[in-house]
């Protein structure tokens, strides 16, 4: 029995590994020394009463003969997938029902869409990037492109017309720079795709955070993108879903290649090698559309979007370079001095006790580079706020 | 952008669509009447109150603060893993924790693992047999050889060492006939498997229903497994999880090929394209292990296991030939007089007004054969006997 050797060509990324050893070198060392942690890249707020009392019901759903359910359709329940067409349409994006799937997370779906792709096409990806986009792909043995992000295109690159590709990556609000794409940037990518006959998989995880309504949202609010893009969205960020699963994708009927419809082989994909999200999980996911859950949702959003903007304000006073921290819970920001990351990575942590994540461990571009996070407590986020302004 | 060209040689199988159709024809024309459903693959009794208990606590937790949880690991909670590994324990397998995977069904996990071999390999499957293995390697592009099941060997294939094969599928209690392998069996696979530096797939989702203490539940039971084979399971039939999603995988860390340790390579595959099972579920699956929890499912269990009996008396009672009904929910018999599956099929259907599956639906040597589930109401299933014992 052979291996896939590609998995022998995979380079294993130590960054949060290297994060989380410095951190707990120094708290060995400097036990009284309170830290704060602006690295967390996982929500902390708990789930939104909505949520906790539909998947409460659900649950006990499960446990009466009458109400019971066992396997669920494969695409997921229409109850779920209604709300999210409705979700779209409050943006005059129409989509059909089965054009929406439903999954256990934007990670699961951005990595095994690529089962209906072949091994032949050459995929772009913007440099620095979200690790999965690259090692999925090497795991098929795909030749990957990359493109700069850096501070001449405030981390938002466009597209090169003297490049082919085939497969696309965009990911705006961006991981990790927190950049977004405008309405006319994103129609380049759209236009350079159709020449292309190139897919775009746009991941648009963090798009709750966008509140600026001069920005899109989705892929979709761009016209032709129906003909070229698949879009991942996921309840992780938008509800704090990350202990609890749940995303959905959506695979445009009238996307075609070589006369083949990707969703009818996206559907044979998961109807084969998946078996749907769970009952009472989708009742949760159901729950964050309901005007309550939307309104409850929105005020988490709001809480990590004010400690964004704490943290920019430092940056900004004290005239530091960065893009982020506005319609996304990244901030991402140029090291002072030309330092590089990691060099900044212990300055913060030895002179402001706080902790980030060095920008070079997301790609080359990232070099010099730094992001915090929004995902931690108030008390901790002012606290940072103050050290940071006395370091900085 | 090119497809993956491999899903154009997928066959459709319109096997459960096409009893779909057939059945609601006849309930269109024969209104008055009570048509039974022995084609059932899904379970139908509740969560037991144990799960249910602590699927709510779990979900209370995760609207505190406090309790709340983020991304799990990757492989699953130790809570779980720690249970799972207790539960081989009592069958003499030790595990150690890093060899436990938690995911979202044996059916994503079966299929999912191909990721990792090489597309050269090739790869053995019984006829008949559960389709997914089929399907996930046309997509792949593999070369499939099928062993035949049938009556000679009472649907219990054994290696023929004069073919080399690399991955060989088995299914024990198996799906779609019912019939399990004993030790010696077994252990004629695991030694040709090891013979043949082969992988054995070994898919005992139905395990639970082995009663009969002289048959292996594990392929770990088996000397030398432990070097040549992967254990997929599942709590859908355990415990009634169809619905609510959650398997284990078995990868020993004393597995490897070209001296590549598999259980790294699936560690690496699960940890860049998944992202753990809901707290929630995981929670739930615990329960399942809890002495309570036990009992109750153990009473579901033997509850569709007498349902099995009652159908199986029949046969017995009639003088035809059958496997399974007896350490697992199905039961597969010889249509009576040599007619094709489907002649069988609209025969008890019009007859006896009962519904089942066509063996020919799984594969050539499923011709001629049907296939009846246990997963029904104890009422109907006595009437369904009584309609078959008039017709048979």
């Amino acid at each position: 029995m052979k291996i896939n050797s590609n998995y022998l060509n995979l380079k294993d990324n130590y960054l949060f590994a290297d994060v989380a050893k410095k951190s707990s070198e120094f708290a060995e060392k400097n036990p009284t020394v309170k830290v704060i942690n602006l690295g967390i890249g996982d929500v902390t707020l708990p789930l939104c009463p909505e949520v906790v009392k539909a998947m409460q019901y659900a649950v006990l759903e499960m446990g009466k003969k009458e109400t019971f359910k066992g396997y669920g359709p494969y695409q997921g329940y229409d109850f779920l997938r209604s709300e999210i067409k409705n979700y779209y349409a409050r943006r005059n994006v129409e989509l059909d029902l089965d054009e929406i799937f439903v999954s256990d997370g934007a990670k699961s779906d951005v990595s095994n869409i690529l089962d209906v792709f072949s091994k032949e096409n050459s995929v772009m990806v913007p440099d620095p990037v979200y690790p999965v986009y690259v090692d999925t792909n090497v795991m098929d043995g795909r030749k990957i492109q990359y493109i700069n992000a850096n501070e001449e295109n405030d981390f938002l690159p466009l597209p090169d017309k003297s490049i082919h590709s085939d497969i696309i990556y965009l990911c705006s609000p961006n991981n990790p720079t927190g950049a977004v794409y405008n309405y006319k940037q994103l129609k380049q990518w759209v236009d350079y795709a159709l020449d292309n006959k190139a897919i775009i998989l746009f991941d648009s995880a963090y798009e709750a955070f966008i509140s600026d309504d001069s920005l899109p949202r989705s892929i979709f609010e761009i016209e032709g993108a129906n003909k070229c893009a698949i879009e991942f969205c996921s309840f992780s960020k938008t509800a704090g879903f990350t202990g609890v699963r749940c995303g959905y994708t959506i695979v445009p009927t009238e996307l075609t290649f070589e006369g083949n419809s990707i969703n009818n082989l996206w559907f044979r994909r998961q109807s084969t090698k998946f078996n749907g999200v769970s009952y009472v999980v989708q009742r949760g996911a159901a729950a964050v559309f309901s005007s309550e859950g939307m309104n409850q949702v929105k005020e988490n959003i709001n809480y990590y979007k004010e400690n964004a903007k704490l943290i920019a304000k430092v940056l900004t006073e004290r005239k530091i370079y960065f893009v982020g921290g506005k319609n996304s819970p990244y901030i991402w920001f140029k090291c002072p001095d030309g330092i590089t990351s990691w060099e900044f990575f212990d300055f913060l942590l030895e002179k402001a006790y706080v902790i980030g994540t060095p920008g070079s461990g997301f790609g080359k571009n990232g070099e010099s580079f730094f992001r915090l996070t929004s995902f931690g407590e108030r008390t901790d986020i002012l606290n940072a706020a103050g050290r940071l302004k006395n370091v900085l």
